[in-house]
């Protein structure tokens, strides 16, 4: 039998998955203290659900992990968490308005495994269903801002808006037609070499004369209100103005010189319909972003039956802020939360009582489980880490001492029991 | 479109979600307190690994959902988390003994579908690979004591030992082969009338004679002490007389007059090999356990290639436990974690200044997002329990004054922001 993973999953060890709880534990304080509650949507769902055209379009759906189950329906696994939401309304008519929920769970794609892609991966959505107003949107750029300024990274967070890049090209005579499969090809711009982008948007149809005034538009200078008030002389069409006057709204509920409005900014998902925002690092020394979302006011309504149904969502790429925490150094990796490991010698009936005791006064404890000898016990708690070794001797336990090692420094004291969960809780 | 969920599938809405991670949040800071770390493995395996014969054998197999990737590859969702814990094990050598890991993660059953059976749903488990001592066995029985103490419900926690019923079979003359698959039978008593597992025992080729004996043996009356003594009696083997020793030693650990020995427990898994235990509600008014593990010596073995490779693990069933607290009144069906709710009244701007605010000083807020008038509003933030309503009003704003209600008593006040926040902090 040969022991391998199935292709583009991964295992999470102890050192790595201790980091990304303390990040989720972050992620989920924020999202509730912006009133945000917690909804669990099945892993399984019908492939009919998945499918469905408001969804992720058919290119997604090449991707979906497609099964039956044993009464021969056709079930998939979801690719996001966004059309699960939209069915869950859908299900759900009674629910309050606004539905301010947050999931965190996983999504599978079988698509082409790159550096840093995986078939199963985490996806951390938060999303305000219901509101057309452009403070929900702010909310959760706010909500944003506030969770990466309480795990220390700077972020710039760019903001767009898909009406506006409707109205210019509207204005560059793009046909409308044309417009979304454009849209795709310039969410390219920050990954992908300029040339490489203008040529497929050659290839889209656009003329070289287009091309090169929508450049003109998107590498335009100036402060976020000059550049809006550029492009109220460009646009005309009354969804870009609209597009217009959406930004601004949002612009003005966010005093922050780190809120940058960027004409360029695009958003690979087809189903986004106003307001589009990504976070980025500052120093840009990752530079996929680390969180992006947008307005998505169509998709809920073709589920339910009707026409538009507002929603605006957030997703947070887990992954990524753990790389960039990494890189920061501000995510120490640990292999255990285990603060005190005690080795027994020849005293078995004591050390399971003060193991007890420990864990009785909260101090997370070990205690040697195969019956090593001294120096094989250190080397356990050194390769993992952990702070403080005890050691329980025949003659210090008759003084009602015990002797504790400090790891890193070598140290080691002989303290009562009382003085011992003192140190351990200092 | 009809729209459906998948069969044997269910939506967490807030509600229970907030309910369920409350407990996942105390089960986790457990497990931490006793020293272990948290793994994660995938959802999707090779069907090979799940397939392996030492995993849950040729019945959980029918049960597993299949699927392909795009190259061909056979799949399967886990269905359970011990499999691929070891298939963790046997492909990371290098790990240090012991190894204690949780993990709380989804696992899939495509089986018949009964009241609360589901086929996508939430196993917890806790196990400690690599070390033979009994005091593992001990560690993980306490371990539940501390966690069913936190959470405020009395259990009864049950201990076995499958070398006992084996020694007792033994003593029985009960061939080798068919031990198992009475184990099995046995496991049923709880939930089973006697008569109809009688009946079972006897197909499975017991003599009448030998199940009159055999639940002689079970029906003995005494404390743990008295009926061990009996034990030692009856019991002749070298297994049955170890599994003796074992459960001995597990009682010496353990000062708890919940703690108690019963013959009959069997445990319905295979890989069982040594200790089991099962947690159970003091007062039966939930008959299923609520907890169960015990010993499984051989899976891992089997993979790494080698023969035996010590493991004992326990299993919390979160959907049990949370029924169980909220059967005592435990626990709060709360909607919303959010503690106020804003109602601007043609203050717009000093509304969204205020929860800025609130949410600076780690006050859970919400503000109207739909431009509702106040009767609409205090139904939203009634229908979803938040407690307190702010009112901005012009006048009072003039004054510097807030207008607060307590949504439980009516009662209102008017407060500066710094009561106003004092009070909600309070």
């Amino acid at each position: 039998m040969t022991i391998e993973m199935a292709k583009g999953t991964k295992d999470v060890p102890p050192e790595e998955e201790i980091a990304k709880q303390k990040i989720v534990t972050t992620l989920k304080k924020t999202f509730e203290l912006y009133g945000f509650s917690p909804l669990e949507t099945p892993v399984l769902e019908r492939l009919e659900t998945l499918s469905a055209k408001s969804g992720g379009g058919s290119e997604i759906l090449k991707e979906v992990f497609k099964l039956t189950d044993h009464g021969g329906r056709n079930l998939g696994l979801r690719f996001d968490l966004t059309v699960p939401l939209a069915r869950f309304v859908a299900m759900n008519p009674s629910i309050k308005m606004p539905f301010k929920r947050y999931q965190i769970g996983l999504a599978f794609r079988d698509g082409p495994i790159k550096l840093g892609r995986y078939r199963e991966f985490w996806q951390c959505d938060v999303d305000t269903v219901g509101s057309k107003s452009m403070l929900a949107d702010a909310e959760l750029i706010k909500l944003a801002f506030e969770f990466f300024k309480k795990i220390g990274i700077d972020v710039v967070i760019e903001v767009n808006n898909r009406k506006v890049l409707d109205g210019i090209m509207e204005a560059l005579a793009i046909p409308e037609k044309e417009r979304n499969g454009i849209i795709i090809t310039i969410d390219k711009l920050k990954k992908t070499p300029l040339e490489d982008v203008k040529k497929e948007l050659n290839q889209k149809g656009m003329y070289d004369k287009q091309i090169k005034e929508m450049f003109e538009i998107f590498d335009m200078e100036g402060s976020n209100e000059e550049e809006l008030a550029k492009l109220r002389k460009i646009i005309k069409s009354t969804k870009g103005l609209e597009g217009l006057d959406e930004i601004e709204k949002v612009l003005s509920y966010i005093k922050s010189k780190d809120l940058v409005f960027r004409i360029s900014l695009a958003r690979g998902l087809d189903y986004y319909t106003g307001t589009v925002f990504e976070a980025f690092m500052k120093d840009e020394s990752i530079r996929s972003s680390l969180a992006g979302g947008g307005r998505w006011d169509k998709m809920i309504g073709q589920f339910v039956g009707q026409g538009e149904f507002p929603a605006v969502g957030i997703s947070f790429g887990i992954d990524t802020i753990v790389d960039a925490l990494k890189l920061k150094n501000k995510l120490a990796s640990v292999k255990t939360l285990t603060k005190a490991y005690i080795i027994p010698i020849k005293t078995d009936k004591e050390a399971v009582k003060l193991v007890d005791k420990l864990r009785s006064e909260e101090i997370s404890a070990e205690i040697d489980l195969m019956q090593r000898g001294i120096s094989k016990n250190l080397d356990y708690a050194n390769s993992l880490g952990i702070p403080f070794v005890i050691f329980l001797g025949e003659k210090e336990l008759k003084e009602g001492k015990l002797k504790l090692r400090d790891m890193k420094s070598g140290k080691e004291e002989l303290l009562s029991e009382k003085e011992l969960i003192k140190t351990l809780k200092g």
